[in-house]
Order: C-alpha cells, then structure tokens, then sequence
C-alpha cells in the first residue's frame, strides 16, 4: 500500500530560511550584551523564529506514544510488560515525570496508544491509534508490517497537523513502552553499520547478564530480518516499534506545518533518525532535549548533526527530557523579545562588537 | 579592624544534613520511575531539601553586585568603563538580560551598587552599597583595602540575611563591572597556582593583542601584590573587586542563613571561590548555573567540587545563567513533590530498582 499521506508530507518539507535566520542574529547582535553571549540561547531564538515566524509560544504539547513490544519477552526489560499500560493510567491521572515537568514548563501533555497490549475501553483523555496489542518479537521476525509501519507514521503525522490546526507552536516527542530501547537499539545499530554490542545499554536499569541477552537478541534480530538502511520504512517495520513510528510520523508531520519538534532522548531519537532519514531537511526541525546516558544514543545525535540541549544525566523518557528543554526554548525567545538594544538603552558598544 | 559579622557568619554555617538528604533519595525511589532515571534532577531535589528543609519555593531573588575597576585603564576589556553605569541603569529599567531570563525564572533581579564609578543620587531600586567608586588598578597595588574587603563581604551577608527574613529561598549571584573577568582571572590564578596564561580569557570579546596585554596585567598584578591563597580576605583584597566581594558575602551569608545560592558563570564563581576557601561547608550549599566560555572557569569549578548544571556557551554574566538553572531546581522540586509512588500509581516495580 502506498501512502499518499506521507508523500504528500515529505513533499511538503522545506529547508529553513537562512536569510531570516541571519536578520533575527543581526537583531540579537544590537542587544546589549557583547555578540553572541547567550551562547546556544541565541541558536534556539534565531532557528525558532526562522521555522515558525513567530517570536512567542503559544502553544507547546508533548505527545507521550505508548507501544508494547513483543521482543519483551526475551527479558530484555527490568520492567515487566503490564507497566506499560499501568503507566498510560497514571499519564493521564497527571502522577508521572512528564506530567510534573509539563506542568512546570506550561505544556500539555497528549498520551496517544500506539499499540499497548490492553484494552483501554473508552478511556477518556488518551488518544486511541493502537495498531495492534503490541509488535511481534522482532528477535523472530519483523516486529510489524509495512502497512502498520505506515499506519504508525500516519497516526504521528495526522496529530502533528491537527496541532498545528490548533495553535501549536512548539511540538516535544515521549515514549512509553517496556522494552523499547531494544528496538532503538538496533534502529542505531542499522543506520550507524555499527555493532549492536556498541549502542546497546541498560535502558531502566538491567544487570550485566540481561545485557548480554538484549546484545544477543539484537545481533539475532537484524540478522534475520536484514532490514535496509537505505529504506526507513523498512527498518522500522522490521526492528522498530509502534510509538517509535508515532514519534517518526509527528516529527515529519511538525517539520511539514513548520512547527519545530523537542526530541527527547533515547527512544524519541530512534524515531527522529527514522524521520531524518526519509528526507535531509528534517533535521533542520529538531531541537534535541538532552544527552541520554543511553551510550546509543550520541551515535543516532551525531548522525542527525544534533547537538542536545542538556546532559543531566537522565534516561526516563516520556518526554521528561523535552519538558525540561522547551523552558529553555522559551527562555531564549524571552531573551530576543525583551533585552534592549544599546541605542534603545543608551549603552555605549564595545570594540570589535 | 576585625570583622563580628564575618566571624558570627562562618561560625554558623553547618555541613548539610546527609540523612535528610538520604530521606528525600529514598522517596524519590519509590516514585513511577527507574531508580535515578531523572539523573542530576533527584541531586537538585534532594539538596535543596536537605539545606533548606522545604519543598518548594516560596521567592527566588538574583542579586546582580555592580562596580567598577582601576584595571580597566589598562585596556583589558572590549567596552569602555561608562558601560558599568549605563548597564545598571538598564537592569533597573528592566532591559537587560539577566532581566528577561529572570522573569521567565519567576525570580527577581536586586541590583546592588557595590562600586560602580557614577553618582547615581536617589535612584530608586537601587541598593546602594558603594565603597568606592571603583578600585585601584590592581597592576600597580592592591585592588581595595583590607577594610574594604570587608565591607564588601558584610554587604553581601547582610543582603543575604535580609532576604533570609524576607522568606527567599533559593539566590543567585550576578555581576556587571567592565574589566571584571581580570581580577576573577587572577584570583583562579591565586588559588590554583595555575599560570595566569592558562585561566585568563576573552572576556566580552577581546582580540589576540588585548588577550596578551590583560595576561600581563594579571601577572604583574600577582608579582606586585603577592597574595597569599592561604588568606583569602587578602587574596580579595589585592586582586578582587568589590562586586566579588558581595558575590562572596552572598554566598556566605547564605551557607549560614541555610538558603542554597546558585552561582553564576565565572565572575560569580571567582566570588564564590573566595567564600569556599574560607570555610570548607560552603560548598554544599552552592549550585553552580553553568559551564562559561571562559577557560579560567571549569579550573574554579573543579576547585570548588561543582558540577554545572548547563553548557550553553554562555558568557554574558549579570545572572544569567542562575536565572536558567534557579528554573530546572524548581523543576526538580516539581518532580519530588508530584511524581507518584508506585504503590499510589498502582504501577508494578521493576527487578532490581
């Protein structure tokens, strides 16, 4: 099945506008500061307001995809799978990391059911895409379909464009799903040609064996399912996983209505790389949130030439990580609105200034 | 003369409570996360909590010392001395950048005129703190006095125990004071024993021939003025300025009075160098904002046992920089107070957490 919703949104994918990035630089460089001194502060201003043209947020939302996964049951989690449902419940009673961190950064938190193995009934506030209860065991054979690998994309794609249609200005990915970083394990592993043994970590915290086992499921699952590098589509569907595809879709959807997009860590980035892979602009729209202490993860950051924001030594997910690195987004465009310029403030400039 | 007040201060300050601290970790293991999956976060919280005894914050206020320097005669700085003034103006109008981080911070900004070479008569919002207007040049001889010195540390202890009274629970340090990176380059030079070619920097944004001049002046100054790193007051007094020295009394004034202060970038932290090396508990109640361009910083920093909180390539000073990391301790109380339990979430904990 072809997808006339992802081509139409990868043809919709602009590089940004260098010229208005360049006017909102000479703008912070008649500020009274020496050039430059706010550092990546200024970087956040000039790419926000280049993407967006707008100076101010008026909106931010972080949308936490949830997934199960059938490679699960290799034991490759210290979680066992019921959490992942278990924690959809307390997203939207408001008790988690993300909620606690959106509340501090004035987001909204959107929990969307990518493929949970439970039945949610009606469940008000959650946001019904599941695909499927969970991927299969991607150690045995593709952890999804090409359609539901499509269907997966399009679920983020669609959210993207109804946030868009609604105000939204800045866009953070989340992730829940026990075992989920064995699929962006091997999503690094495929793209970067390295060894799985190299990007392979201890996600919520797993002992020296279980490590071992996950290295060993990895190695085993790329092996028989050979996905393509040169294919995206191909290595989501065959190692990837449902709110992974969920995130893949909302960054090209968000890069498509130009709305920037707060990555956050380890899963998030799995899903960006994907999304950067199907088209070379799509990194232009990314703000990556933080450094994971996931080792995989400054490999898939190097590959999108991303440089993240904070490295606080977190590997929660959910979102956690993007709640934290929209302030600062913010922060950056209260810089650019609000500091006098030295004419306007009658201040002497420097040399060399 | 001898100094009650600075005695009374160092006698108070007491190594922070480590089982209060222990207390707050064991909690915060209990919540819907992997065990330290929020990383430095959980440092955040369960320091702030140990030194101050509260969850949350009531007011935060940014303390910005402004004075000027003899040494600025000597060509060391981009921009001309009159900027001093000019910028307190500034910040009192609300127009600079430590104002608008502030404001995003929800945090005050109280400008203090600890030696600023103007006369600003009745300026409203101002504290006026003058000892001189401006120091010697530290090239020639000392800097200021030794009951300089003093007055300038008592300042800043009394304008942290009026914020103590006042319910402010969580300062910041901030600076203004063209020239000012020299003498915070010397004093990294006293204390570490370090070259003063290896700690000194471009400050505002001063080209290779300023660099090597204001290299001179530093070890000239050091030569001339020989202060001793086993005295601190005389290390302040000879080669200090009187903005660090209110920089330093803050942060005493606050280790005594139990109130956390977040330093800023490397003026602030010259400061703050000053305060630890007169009494080995301050450190503990410092949070440092963040990494600084400038290359003297991380040598204090590692002096001192702090860890930044940001790297942002940040060099502008004013306060900047604790505006940003006052916002993330405030999110790290967010997550403590917020996050709920497993056994409140109904959420099945992981092996091994």
């Amino acid at each position: 099945m072809p997808s006339p919703t992802l081509a139409r949104t990868l043809a919709s994918i602009r590089p940004v506008d260098l010229d208005r990035m360049a006017a909102v630089q000479a703008r912070m460089d008649r500020q009274t500061k020496p050039r430059g001194s706010l550092g990546r502060l200024e970087e956040f201003a000039r790419r926000f307001v280049a993407i967006t043209g707008r100076e101010d947020i008026r909106r931010k939302e972080i949308y936490t995809f949830a997934g199960d996964h059938g490679v699960a049951a290799e034991g490759v989690s210290a979680f066992p799978p019921e959490v992942t449902p278990q924690m959809v419940y307390n997203f939207l009673a408001g008790g988690a990391g993300v909620n606690a961190l959106a509340r501090h950064a004035g987001a909204e938190v959107r929990v969307v059911d990518m493929g949970v193995d439970h039945d949610f009934g009606e469940l008000p506030g959650l946001i019904h895409r599941k695909i499927a209860r969970g991927t299969a065991n991607l150690r045995r054979g593709p952890a999804m379909t090409r359609d539901q690998a499509i269907e997966a994309l399009e679920a983020g794609i669609a959210l993207a464009n109804a946030a868009a249609d609604a105000g939204v200005d800045l866009l953070g990915t989340g992730d829940m799903g026990i075992a989920n970083t064995t699929p962006s394990a091997a999503i690094a592993a495929v793209f970067s040609g390295l060894p799985p043994t190299q990007v392979t970590h201890r996600g919520t915290g797993i002992d020296d064996q279980s490590l071992l086992r996950k290295i060993a499921v990895i190695e085993e699952g790329i092996a028989i399912n050979a996905p393509n590098p040169q294919n995206p589509l191909d290595v989501l569907a065959k190692v990837g996983g449902f709110e992974i595809g969920g995130i893949a879709g909302l960054v090209l959807g968000g890069a498509a209505r130009s709305i920037p997009v707060v990555v956050d860590g380890f899963i998030s980035t799995a899903g960006a790389l994907i999304a950067c892979e199907m088209h070379p602009q799509v990194r232009e729209y990314i703000f990556a949130a933080h450094r994971s202490v996931e080792v995989g993860h400054a490999v898939m950051l190097e590959r999108m030439a991303q440089q993240p924001i904070l490295d606080l030594q977190m590997r929660l997910g959910e979102g956690t990580g993007a709640a934290l690195a929209m302030s600062l987004i913010e922060a950056a465009l209260r810089g650019l609105r609000e500091i006098q310029t030295f004419d306007q403030a009658g201040v002497t400039q420097g040399r060399d200034q």
